[in-house]
């Protein structure tokens, strides 16, 4: 089978083995040992000198515990929306009593420096703006640089969701002045789904300090005070770990260039390939994302019934739409090759020319 | 290795093998088969016609899920505490605003029926109670049975966290009027750590309707929802839902009544060996748990001493203490057979015969 969703990802094999290893004390010398070798090599993907916590949960988890933890009710924050996880996060910070307002960019466009900036100038009163580095729904990556650059002349406090980004696409968490980055262990870590990463800058520990939202089992003091042990506040997700301590070693391996280099090549051919078929893609080429591409479903085309011949008679497993847009998506990060890819391609032109919708090999 | 821990605990060859599988699309058939399976063999072992929800997170989790959901800012909770968990329950409750009495018994003993009806006779304010089933701290298991009924004579919300008491203590959910009922993939179901099941009655329904603390990544309606899709809100720790459907099947086979008579029979068998050793329990015998034993550790006996030469000599894992208790503890939940209780003994009669505390084998 040919998983090719934006998450989770199909794990490699060393990583499924470790996976079957018996439980061991979450509280004894050895899953310390893990703990620590992880959360070093973690550091070294984030590119980060701050801290980079593991919790027990979804990448959502991940957006809670950052709001709950750096935020105050009443708080306001300003959050660039172009998709369905830019909105999510506005949600828990609206959910959990901030005052937020909405930057609302086009489906399939970048945020827009200029309008932000505008923005952040309007209202001085803004504390915190959050962003979503890889928009998963409509296959968008903002220019975090060139953002973080105008959130940072604004001297305002910055959070990142990068969960399907980080491990995949540039982010260097502290030359870009990022405060909380957030990942998920199932995108570009090769792992399944489980753990939730939280790199944090000394601004974001300031802030923990002040911000008086409740949190108990998010609570990244207590996180970090157990880390500092070789532990976890709440009994974890053992064998993620396991997973995690495997997968680290080969990303380490093949070196975050090499990796970043990888992704750069999936996403083109992804590109290149959908629009061989005559597809059209969702985001404007300028903000395509290297780890998901989102393609328009061509016109009378039922993508359910697409997407069910591509699982039952190709073996392939792609994305519906997360949100209104017309389009289905193919996840490419993590354990994949241009390889993998080509396949997806193949199959695709397979079920088009099943249903009528292109006639002609290409 | 013997991990007796009071979870995680050992999974059955079966499990863990399951745990190795690839990864599949979590929003796919697939999946959804998995989640229907898991959760209507849940509600069998809840023996509820209410819902069981699936989250990912660890049981402290679930704890907060509870509390977030079914109450306001404000509320008065009363909290039965006779240890550890009892208190964290109390201390998340508070966290989240809910105005809580703490209720404390003798650390070890049992929640006393009479003192619980005086309480709540003398607040009729009181909304909500919180409970721990099965004290893993202390190894106590409260009288639920009979302090649901007294609760229930109040007319009042009952939230029981039966964390490690759950599939392994009679606890039927609906016949003791239990509204909340909290456990963890960890505990008796013989898998690994990273999920969190909540029962909840219809009163627990109507209660999250009209709660309103701020609850995102833990909303049961959101859990719900997506329940009876086959599906979880959030990407769910995938693997774990593979183990779970192998251990339940194993429990099914086993069969609730002989699980509860296997847990006594070990807990018998800690208790006996404990004492045949000259050791003497923490807790009193009346309330003596069936998941997990507290030793006083003896006079003038070095416990971190005694747990390292136990699992570096003796390759057995017993846990420490969780508070202010001078014990240490065994665990002897889910995936364990009396012979297995057997070898902690002899493994302890070893330990402390090599340093010196016993002097002659019984």
């Amino acid at each position: 089978m040919n998983l090719r969703i934006p998450g989770p990802t199909p794990c490699p094999p060393q990583v499924l083995e470790a996976m079957r290893k018996q439980m061991i004390d979450h509280r004894g010398k050895e899953f310390g040992q893990i703990m620590l070798q992880i959360t070093a090599r973690l550091k070294e993907f984030y590119q980060t000198k701050g801290d980079v916590l593991i919790l027990t949960g979804s990448g959502t988890g991940s957006m809670e515990a950052a709001v709950a933890n750096t935020l105050s009710p009443g708080d306001k924050v300003l959050s660039i929306c172009n998709g369905t996880f830019g909105e999510r996060f506005a949600d828990i910070a609206e959910t959990f009593g901030a005052s937020v307002t909405r930057l609302r960019f086009e489906l399939g466009k970048g945020a827009e420096l200029a309008v932000v900036r505008k923005a952040l100038e309007a209202d001085p009163s803004i504390q915190a703006v959050t962003i979503t580095h890889n928009e998963t729904s409509t296959g968008v990556t903002n220019d975090l640089e060139s953002l973080s650059a105008v959130v940072k002349g604004f001297d305002k406090f910055l959070m990142v969701d990068a969960i399907s980004s980080m491990g995949c696409i540039k982010l260097p968490m502290d030359a870009w002045g990022c405060d909380v980055v957030l990942s998920g262990s199932q995108k570009g870590w090769m792992v399944p789904p489980g753990l939730a990463f939280v790199g944090l800058s000394q601004r974001a520990w300031d802030a923990v300090a002040k911000a008086k939202m409740p949190r108990f089992y998010w609570d990244f003091k207590k996180a970090k005070s157990n880390a500092e042990k070789g532990q976890t506040p709440w009994t974890p997700a053992v064998p993620i770990f396991y997973a995690l301590a495997v997968s680290l070693e080969l990303m380490a391996q093949e070196g975050l260039p090499n990796i970043l280099a990888r992704h750069e090549r999936v996403g083109k051919a992804a590109r290149e390939g959908a629009k061989s078929l005559g597809l059209t893609l969702f985001a404007d080429e300028r903000y395509a994302s290297n780890t998901v591409t989102a393609i328009n479903t061509p016109a009378g085309v039922d993508v359910d019934k697409l997407l069910a011949i591509l699982r039952d008679e190709y073996d392939t497993i792609l994305a519906s739409s997360r949100g209104e847009m017309e389009v289905f998506r193919i996840g490419h990060l993590g354990f994949v090759t241009e390889e993998d890819i080509e396949k997806v391609i193949e199959a695709l032109q397979l079920a088009l020319m099943s249903m009528g919708v292109i006639t002609c090999s290409t």
